[in-house]
């Protein structure tokens, strides 16, 4: 250990991010040997940061005053949120050591569901009631400074009704004059404020649009619960977007990193929606049962089913993925649907007849150079080739840009249309539209 | 107008994002009417705001003066990214209202290419000598406190050299001893900084993983050119994932919200990846054609082409999102290639077993409840369904899950691995696939 000893003396002075970096790469009784050498305010810093992998082993690793003294520091928000998912034991047996104070707060922070503004929120903000002046709300926070995760944002609350009455910035408080009230220097008659119930996208999109260091979560009373800071924020928006890539994938978001993940866990997050992919595209060989007397006279035709049904995936998954992002974002509402829809039509068509050349031109070059007969009716053959191209980018592109829309309207959420939902349901479409077009075109001649 | 007087009023008191929602539902016109009876201080922050659309027709509308002192009081870091795609007019007309300082500061930051941590900094930052006393220094933000973007992060230098030494927080601060030296507080020896040419992702990594409220951007000898601020942060980071969202669709990013993006530019963002995967996936028809023989003698096995080459799609698009976004966490890095290989390959061979029974319970349950014929190798070819989807499966999660490894490993951006890119890939190989796995169990009987 004495390599550890070391490097725990080296630690002193060094970024917490790199400390947590260092321990991520040691097994949790070396990180714990490290941990129990590092100054207390230090250490729950580490159990502070977001990226400490396997915290609760590292706990159940040190002795217990040590862990004690540790979690009792620790912010009231992290502390909730290692207890979240804690499996037992060693859940228990580290609940134990908090103070029953801490116990309350960690208790009452649990009660609001994981991703809420509730879940995401600290208790230790700054409040003072609104007949201070500034200079005894700077006294204030200057002793309170290091038990509280941010100082610069200020709430102001009425004596009596404690509801929340104004947000001052520290920025304005320090330029301002020592005996006025603290609530003069407010910028905004009202602050933004979030329910304990909404979730963290909503959180991130005021945080972002306000541009603020903290939002207060208040209930239906503006009694201030907590306050969710910039910092946990841009965490949940990295998670965020993590989920919504992994489900844009077709499968169910993971909750771990990828390295992390148990091998039967990662089965069970992907079989899920592989399945139900398959079980729907069976529907593709019902359709093609159905025109089995068609594919016996024109097998040619079966050359291009995967180029075309394809196509109609790839605009589907354009479209999807742009409307996701959109709907996110606010640039569109649910109102909007019959824009879109009057804007993904022309745009389908246009990729639908591009391609569609580009498909036909390779039939007459393949047939005049002579690297491939298509039989005499090769012409026709390109022509349903084009045509089906046009009707299926057009409806892939349709199909992609609504589901979206239907999804939400549904109540689920917009991003579980993956690329792959959409190419299973444009590939059923798609082989139907193949063949009926073949159907017109070819009558008399091949069909 | 005078309902737009009247808006104007009410405007006193109100958020900035909520001026700013205000205005982009308005014509450029309307909301230059608007602007004009704001005060300055007020108008600034509406321009300094990310959200507003269209700043260069609102400031074209407005009147010179009234204009040029709006940029004046803008922020410098806004201010670049103005004047960064502004078209012509009215560019250079709006340009020359800048004053000569602000105009070369302007002309120094657009010298950063787009997206790098030059081109999204500020130099309205605080920085003190080194030799100050934190009495010192407090004097100096409250005076200074009104024209820079953050006073939260103070940048200590050393007087003679003028290299950065310390970042100190104003929490620190305010709670130290005034006669002491402005760094005794800084927490870290060493300040995080970024060099100027870092692109967006690296910053946001940084300020999220060391909590920052801004991060310093140094040039390599340490000097302060500017800061970047966690709002700017949020916002590139909410338009990297819309990026990459777009990008793994199989498109183009987009520069604007879909809503205001016209049909020529949408087509051609589009119309780029769908020719160049078309293209590619005309390989599935050479493919074919190379299987034509088979293809006669066994229609029925044309039947499952598209229910199997969709599978291998799925699962590729499963493993590629996994691994983009692994990678751009940092959970996994280019050296663990051949770990995600080792991984990959049972978990894609489970998931084929997986969907491979599905698939041949499928076919045996229609021949025996007699809805489909599939004739007297009904089996056969159940079979070669069930191995060719293990085999797909297992060669659609291994290539999925290194697409991206080898597009970072040649330069590019892993995120250029697109769930159709991933679908063409398998497809062609799928279909050699199961025609070669045809080949083997119906050697003798069909083919």
């Amino acid at each position: 250990m004495n390599q550890l000893t070391k490097e725990a003396e080296e630690f002193r002075g060094k970024h917490v991010a790199d400390i947590v970096q260092k321990l991520n790469e040691l097994s949790s009784e070396a990180a714990a040997f490290i941990v129990a050498r590092l100054p207390i305010d230090v250490a729950a810093e580490v159990f502070d940061h977001s990226s400490l992998d396997e915290p609760q082993d590292i706990l159940a690793s040190l002795d217990a005053s040590r862990a004690a003294a540790i979690l009792d520091a620790m912010a009231a928000d992290r502390l909730a949120y290692l207890f979240r998912d804690m499996e037992e034991p060693p859940r228990e047996q580290l609940l134990a050591l908090l103070t029953s104070e801490a116990r309350s707060v960690v208790d009452s922070l649990l009660t609001h569901p994981e991703g809420s503004a509730g879940s995401l929120m600290t208790t230790e903000f700054v409040s003072v009631p609104s007949n201070w002046t500034i200079g005894e709300t700077l006294k204030h926070v200057r002793e309170v400074e290091g038990a509280r995760e941010t100082i610069y944002a200020i709430y102001v609350i009425d004596p009596t009704t404690r509801r929340l009455e104004k947000s001052v910035s520290l920025r304005r408080l320090i330029s301002g004059d020592l005996h006025a009230p603290v609530g003069s220097v407010a910028r905004y008659d009202a602050p933004i404020t979030v329910l304990p119930q909404a979730d963290r996208e909503e959180v991130a999109h005021l945080i972002s649009e306000y541009d603020l260091l903290a939002i207060p979560v208040v209930d239906e009373k503006r009694h201030v619960l907590g306050i969710v800071t910039v910092d946990d924020v841009i965490d949940a928006m990295i998670e965020a977007s993590t989920e919504d890539a992994q489900k844009f994938g077709g499968m169910e978001a993971l909750d771990e990193p990828y390295p992390d993940i148990g091998f039967l866990t990662m089965l069970k997050k992907r079989a899920g929606w592989l399945a139900v992919l398959f079980l729907s595209e069976m529907l593709t060989a019902s359709a093609m049962q159905h025109f089995e007397d068609e594919l016996e006279r024109a097998v040619v035709l079966t050359l291009f089913i995967p180029l075309i049904m394809s196509s109609g995936g790839n605009s589907g998954s354009q479209a999807t993925s742009l409307i996701i992002r959109a709907l996110a974002l606010g640039e569109l509402r649910l109102k909007d649907w019959w824009r879109v829809a009057l804007r993904e039509a022309p745009t389908g068509a246009a990729l639908g007849s591009f391609l569609g050349v580009i498909g036909m031109a390779r039939i007459a070059i393949w047939q005049e150079a002579g690297i491939f007969d298509y039989g005499p009716h090769w012409f026709l053959i390109a022509l349903t080739v084009g045509l089906a191209l046009v009707a299926i980018v057009t409806f892939g592109s349709l199909a992609g840009s609504m589901l979206p829309f239907a999804l939400k309207r549904l109540g689920f959420d917009p991003a579980s249309a993956s690329a792959p939902f959409v190419a299973t349901l444009v590939d059923v479409s798609g082989l139907v539209i193949y063949f009926s077009v073949a159907l017109l075109v070819l009558q008399g001649t091949l069909l």
